[in-house]
């Protein structure tokens, strides 16, 4: 078991990462003084999976326990679905003191955090992250968001958890296509801030994508440090450091929403988005091809897309300008100078951004 | 013109307090690096008023302006209401950068914050407080809210304006009424925190209420002194410092909401839960009965209510259980230890409650 601490003053908080860990999850939260009862959030599925064990460990440290389920699916990020459980949880919360479990992938713990926000201007918040994408990038760093129908995230607050507890024995029930999500930003981390762990990944990934338990705590625990020094640093993306996270994120974003979000999952788009943002740092002589080769070879690797096929290059273009982080009318991208080394470039001329996007199809 | 500076470290900002400085707020703000257009939310008859004044003061200085009607009631302050502001936004954000002018009362200003909160994660945006209860308190201190069926401000947000820019000339269109509910928040801070404060009230109050703008400065600027003072101390209202300003707020809340926020307005409401507030600290022996005697003369001579007429005992009590203060069962009091002196006491037994509730009927 691995514990990795965000320092953020006041708001710091523990990431606790291990194998089976789930059993101690209510001895691990129950000296944070949180409340008394817990509305765990998350879905049908994966309460039908965890219930027992989690209502279990958390009684017999005498806290109550109430499971709200919402629809495991992305509209549930929503204003809607969020007006709703806050309403469940006025009911649930006459007399109590209450705090939040977010039990599940990015949905659940987008939309739990968000509630747990506006809650009576915000109540405490936990993260049981149960994919590995989760697990290595939505949990940490209290990003929290709706989306609405013009845009992915457009409503949210920054507001971090009390406690990140990824347990990496529950990521045996993802599937091969859940598991590579995951991966695409594990990658990430490797190119943006971590050679070792590039190279790790490049001889271990089917260990990882096979679920080995030692590896998998290794890799979560790495990437949840890597990330959590980010957040340290620059906690609501105001001084330009966490802006290296959304490597890969700029185009990638635009092929999720010219997609409609169906047609690439966000590691895939991602993925792309990455070999993307590498094409034009190799494009503009940031990075030397081999570099660019061994980013391709790795996600190919791994059996993720290297290749746009789902979607046109003119509706890419088209959700490329309509990005949230547009300021003014300048585009901005973070690319590469190496492996582990990142520069943020504004106003990369459309025409090379078509250049690469058309070598890509 | 004062400017009061409220220190919160990167959230810290300033408070402006003038005569006839409408005229001057583009100049005021073109420094602080808010954005390029500002998305002002008002109501109807505000926007009649001043929209020309700060339109042309916006211009001046190079900023695009687009004003945001919303109704001029309570039940703006909803998830609906912020929704479809939310949205509109969403439409004139387009390539632009923008912040958010609240220009209004609380309703308003709670609003707007609680919009500019949640829009892209937080933008800013800055505080007009065009009423002199919004001016003294609610413009101050980043509480943002929005209402549900089962509570008032139950779903929110702590979130720091960049601004607030306070021109007691705008507050010459308020009735006597409205007046009233300024000076009951007004005597509030004299009691909590300020004798001389107290003691120039019981002198001037009738200046106050014939709006002489030297006096009106003196008593915004030294009101918006002693809350921010308060707030930077308590930003979260974590510390129980932050909690004094609940004076007179507890069984105030109650009596609003027993009356279905018709019978009393809330500096009303405030102004009898003051009065039972320092009857409970007489009864326990906290305070003399001469220092009752003082508040309850200064609370009439302004002309507040003094007694309870509109509602029953009993609707009072079963409002005063549903507050959303509570920690588990426990009812919590801000108490008088004299004038200035504020003492914390906690489960106040229901006998002595009804007993004050009687004896002001």
């Amino acid at each position: 078991m691995k514990i990795i601490k965000v320092n953020l003053k006041e708001r710091t908080y523990n990431i606790i990462v291990g194998y089976n860990i789930l059993p101690l999850f209510g001895k691990a939260i129950c000296k944070l003084n949180l409340g008394l009862a817990a509305y765990v959030i998350t879905n049908a599925k994966i309460k039908n999976r965890y219930a027992g064990i989690l209502t279990k460990s958390l009684k017999k440290c005498g806290f109550e326990v109430k499971f709200k389920l919402i629809p495991d699916t992305e509209k549930s990020k929503s204003l809607k679905t969020a007006y709703s459980v806050i309403k469940d949880i006025t009911l649930f919360d006459s007399q109590r003191r209450i705090f939040i479990i977010a039990l599940g992938g990015g949905v659940v713990g987008d939309l739990a955090g968000f509630v747990a926000s506006l809650y009576k201007r915000g109540i405490a918040y936990i993260q049981i992250p149960t994919t590995l994408l989760a697990q290595v990038d939505s949990s940490i760093g209290g990003k929290t968001a709706v989306d609405l129908a013009n845009g992915k995230n457009l409503v949210g607050a920054f507001y971090q958890p009390k406690l990140v507890f990824s347990d990496v024995a529950v990521l045996n029930t993802l599937n091969s296509r859940q598991k590579k999500t995951g991966l695409a930003e594990i990658i990430k981390y490797g190119i943006i801030k971590d050679p070792y762990l590039f190279s790790y990944l490049e001889k271990k990934y089917n260990d990882i994508l096979a679920l080995r338990p030692d590896i998998l705590e290794f890799i979560v625990s790495r990437c949840s440090w890597i990330k959590s020094k980010i957040i340290e640093q620059d906690e609501r993306e105001t001084r330009g450091i966490r802006t290296v996270l959304n490597f890969g994120h700029t185009l990638g974003h635009a092929l999720e929403a010219a997609t409609g979000y169906r047609g690439y999952n966000h590691g895939e788009a991602v993925a792309l988005g990455m070999l993307l943002a590498s094409d034009i740092s190799t494009k503009i002589g940031l990075i030397r091809k081999a570099v660019g080769a061994r980013i391709e070879n790795l996600i190919e690797n791994v059996g993720l897309p290297t290749r746009i096929s789902k979607v046109s290059l003119g509706s890419i273009i088209k959700a490329h300008y309509r990005d949230k982080k547009f300021i003014g009318a300048k585009n901005r991208f973070v690319l590469l100078g190496g492996i582990g080394k990142t520069k943020v470039v504004k106003d990369i001329p459309l025409e090379l951004i078509k250049e690469v996007l058309r070598s890509r199809t």
